[in-house]
């Protein structure tokens, strides 16, 4: 049974109180998000844009991304998991045909499985050898960043076919023998967001367990909203903790921050450069949520047209998404900065840990330089021109 | 006959068009805009906001918000006469009784009536003088802005009424015997906008000319959305000056600019800075333009609510408005002084005139001061206080 | 023996490379300071600034703020513990009499003490209750904030006399019984700053260890000059944080960035907007600097007026110095974090510990609001005014 | 007899003075700068940089740029006419010999020449055709932009002898025939700053009227110096315009402005966001003027070191001098549309013109693409590079 759109945002909405319970404490600890993974499930959030057929949700992606924005206001670890889920699971949609989503989508939404990735682009292929014997590949290879491997039920890959020359998506189990996980993410931020090393030491692939292939000749306008449909999800993920942290900047403002002794006023929240500044910041926050509406809807309309779906289409759906990744990027690394300056000198203490919103975005804004999709909807705007498709553009 | 919502799109964009080819000449000649009143009645844009049941096209908000943007492409002079006419003329909805819109409402929809106004709330009250003689009032005194004035049908004018005390509401023709225009716009922009300054010297009132009563014991939510209405127009007029200007820099980039020597590419439509810099300008726009589709239908909905509408529904929209008003305006000034720098040295020249998209966003921005509204956005997210109404806020 | 000034830098440049060997791990553990203090008590660099006639090293502000600024260069905590020191102990010739200096002062300058405060004037005044027996005060109180006491060999302490109501500067040593050190300073950056709360537990204060008075009545243009001078030196910690933080971005650049995929150059270090945003940002570095030398030649000619300061003079230096209060401010926070812009993705792992320089930043220039020094910067371009002397003006 | 240092300071202000009477209707008038050319002649400020040894003031280049910053808060133009001059006539020092020095140097320290200059790059060369006849050459060909041709008593200019392919650079009095003025600058900014096209139609070119080369093989470190010399008199200027367009808001702001209605303030003068905006504005211009007179210093300096200057010597200076072009280039755009903000809307009344400021550093910031300086500036930070010679770098 999965469920429709009102109860999955309300299910969001839940998953994101919880985890505001201990999201300090657990971002310290930056163990793996196990607990979190499990907390996904069974609020059934995972299959939710799955398609009926199969027995997911069939939700648009416009709730999928407004899922992760409302989690990422308390939890930017748990809202990644999740976003990068929905773009792997949907390689069942975009790649596999269907016999593969009978054997990897129907568990997939009956069990609420969490889909990880290791296609990164530029670390060097993974290379399927051939395996004449078992009829299959041999997988093997390192990838540096992998979110969601290691707590996922499922890894997504990105592989070169050693006989053919094909780029082939396949389908490894957590557990699968071979399959090692680094546990090696420690870094500024998105702590818990299981987004170490992984390495196959001869992974076994039966043939089955390819999903598709990823080669340019296979690849459509459809199969390519892989791209765009990550960037979307990054830039929900930006506005959920911009506004997560907007809010936990003013509540501690109404209730603990002091007037400036040189204010003239009588409480923080009526200190005109507070107030301004928040201001600012918030105006500018609907702006960028308005644009996520909308590429909610404009996402969800292009999905929709299946494989009628044209380069064009494709593209004009690409801009609109890196207008948004440009904004939500900009904006996010500004706020989570500058919700020092409308709180004050004693919200630098660590019991606030005040720091995790600004840790979560300056580390996943670098994902891809925010400068080259300026760049692309500069060239868009001037010329037309749609970006060729890559696992960035 | 008035236009539905894709005829009075098509409208505004052919004015847009014909403004367009001679916006340049007619800025410097700075005339009164009486051509282009004629245009807009002719278009059949002016009635498209007025109730059906007195002629006009019954269309919603956004709409006539979508018509200023189209037309500020080209020119933002017309658009704030467009503008303020339609927020001047729907005093025929918030605050005229049956009388009243059967009077001034039924010929103002049938003759595409442009309407002025005289009520800048920094300058002192005008005075309506008791007129025992003829039943009605006397008007007397001055206002220094009065957009429309000169070249609208009717003016609608505030003054206070000294035997009651009361805040009243007036039309006056434009061939009123008294109502002097003083053709003393000579400002930085919008230099063909009309909004020189008015004098009323013993302008005979009849009874039936008072529209009706703006004193605080009058109000009511639905009759305040004046204010949300016309910042709502000042958004979506510096939206479409911002993306105008953005568009006659990419076709002069497209079409003139040279690359710069030390760039090392063959075009400037290839140079990093430049397309960077576009694309920067272009996402915001982006996002403040969502947001303003966004306003147009909270504003929409809020006036379709009527006398139900309450003052806290009515504080949320205008919240929303006082956000696009920020972001609109940083932007639209920014962005006209940053066309220089992706169109080069040669696009100084006076022959091009690209400076007239930051002389007019530059001048009106300074309507009320944005830092103000930047405040008030963030005194409601910090304390979800509404400010008070007034004819700002 | 005291250093000269070429001495005093090349000591403070020793002294930051040392620094920079563990600056990553020390502030990770976050230890006080007790061997950083003596690292600098060795480098001969307490008693630079105090007069010659105890034993200083009698060299100009200018050269203080130039070491604060080398050793912020690779550790922001030390910076600043040396920072307040200066200050501090410069009660000695502002407030200090003869036998005052001859009592503290020259063993400070002997035995290079450095000097900690509580002085912090947002929290309660601490009590002097007055020692009939002992013939000086009983010391009472907290402050929630005291640079340098838990590691200082004084600390220098206002309060308010309870017989006399006048406010005295005194001098207490790390050890005298009562004068409890929290410990407690855990805080997102400035982690070795030994900056915990303090509390004073009855603690006994002779007559010889009043330093001055500091009310109103007491206070001279010369002895106001406290203020400016621990602005001057918050602008210069800034400005060494932001130069440090932008070399060891710039040495990861060139070592280990990795050109990005869709770059179309063959290294980091000719990435167009890498190039640019390092540019801008060096190109601010390089103007406050400027200025920071500027205030640093002002501060010293303003000292050495001596008593015939006026208080028109003292207004000039301190407007130069919150000028550099507010460039130096809004550049380290935007700096510090920008420069993982210019690093990418994996520079973000914890291994380089990048963040610390944000952090410290982010954390100090919340000691009084910026916007408020901007607001008296523009206060005295459009009025002439000077403010009133506080400990923030 | 040349000005001293203190005199041609106090020669600049009341040259400065003098302009400011009308300088809004000259700029209005838009006419060739003939009376302000001759204020500048009768104030002495010309031959201040020239050698003694031909009888010019041989006062360093920082008071030549101080000269520059001076004249240009009150008037753009006029400093550009004498930015341009001073180095322009500088070439009498990099390029010429004593031969040179003499014939045209001697006239020009005694009667005050002014110099204008045609050897804009990015046009096409102009071509130096030998003229055995008469020994010397004829010049033929057209630039597009000549600043100070028209007023200025010689104009130096850059062509490309036919024989040898020797780039020359030859003096052209302002009566020579053929000499053809094309009198068509007619753009936004900088209007009296005598900077149309120019056309050499067959004009003679004794062999005593060649200064010298600039072929690379000639260029030495020292004649190089005319970019560095060309850019600080560029950021030099646009401090002037910064500072003089701030100085007329404030006059406005104290004598004009009123307070706003929602803002509970008296004066405009206590207006806090208008308080800060100044701040912010007026901090970052001390920073930057302080790189100025830095600047001027270093290039006085480096000129001093005559042909014993190293490239990186060289090199060293030009950095310096880029980023104060980046601030300054940056900070001028920006203020000169902000003082809007902090006078008012009654402010963009022609009356007052104060939108000359803008667009005066509008149009001349685009001489060169800043953020091709921004990237000069990051490339020698990260690298330690130093950028070929041109005449932009």
């Amino acid at each position: 049974m999965a469920l429709d759109a009102p109860q999955a945002l309300d299910a969001a909405r839940d998953v994101a109180q919880h985890l505001a319970l201990d999201a300090l404490e657990r971002d310290r600890t930056g163990a793996e998000p196990v607990a979190e993974a499990e907390l996904l499930r069974k609020a059934g959030l995972p299959n939710l844009l799955l398609p009926t057929s199969i027995g997911g949700g069939g939700l648009p992606w416009s709730v999928g991304l407004e899922v992760v924005r409302e989690i990422a206001r308390t939890d930017g670890s748990v809202a990644q998991l999740l976003a990068y889920h929905y773009v792997n699971a949907h390689n069942l949609v975009w790649v596999a045909d269907d016999a593969g989503r009978a054997r990897w989508g129907v568990p997939s939404a009956e069990q609420q499985w969490l889909w990880g990735d290791a296609v990164n682009p530029v670390d060097p292929d993974l290379e399927l050898a051939a395996d004449p014997a078992a009829g299959g590949y041999v997988l093997r290879g390192a990838k540096t960043f992998s979110t969601g491997a290691s707590v996922g039920d499922v890894t997504v890959v990105g592989g070169l076919a050693a006989d053919s020359g094909e780029h082939l998506l396949v389908v490894v189990p957590r557990e699968a023998p071979g399959f090692v996980k680094g546990g090696d993410w420690d870094n500024l931020g998105q702590r818990l967001s299981a987004s170490g090393s992984v390495r196959f030491e001869d992974v076994r692939i039966a043939p089955q367990d390819v999903l598709g292939s990823t080669s340019p000749a296979a690849t459509t306008p459809f199969s390519s909203l892989v791209t765009p449909a990550i960037q979307a999800a990054f830039g929900h993920f930006y506005l959920g903790v911009t506004r997560g942290a907007l809010e936990a900047a003013a509540e501690y403002t109404r209730t603990t921050s002091r007037p400036w002794l040189l204010s003239g006023v009588a409480s923080a929240t009526e200190d005109p450069y507070v107030l301004a500044t928040y201001g600012r910041l918030v105006a500018r926050l609907r702006a960028a949520e308005a644009l996520g509406r909308s590429v909610g809807r404009s996402l969800s309309q292009a999905h929709e047209r299946g494989h009628d779906l044209t380069w064009d289409e494709r593209g004009e759906v690409a801009e609109e998404i890196a207008a948004l990744k440009v904004v939500s990027s900009d904006l996010a690394v500004e706020a989570t900065s500058a919700i020092y300056e409308v709180t004050g000198a004693r919200a630098t203490s660590n019991r606030y840990g005040f720091d995790r919103f600004w840790r979560n975005v300056r580390t996943h804004t670098l994902h891809d330089p925010v400068q080259y999709k300026a760049r692309e909807v500069g060239a868009h705007f001037v010329t037309g021109a749609h970006p060729q498709f890559t696992l960035y553009t």
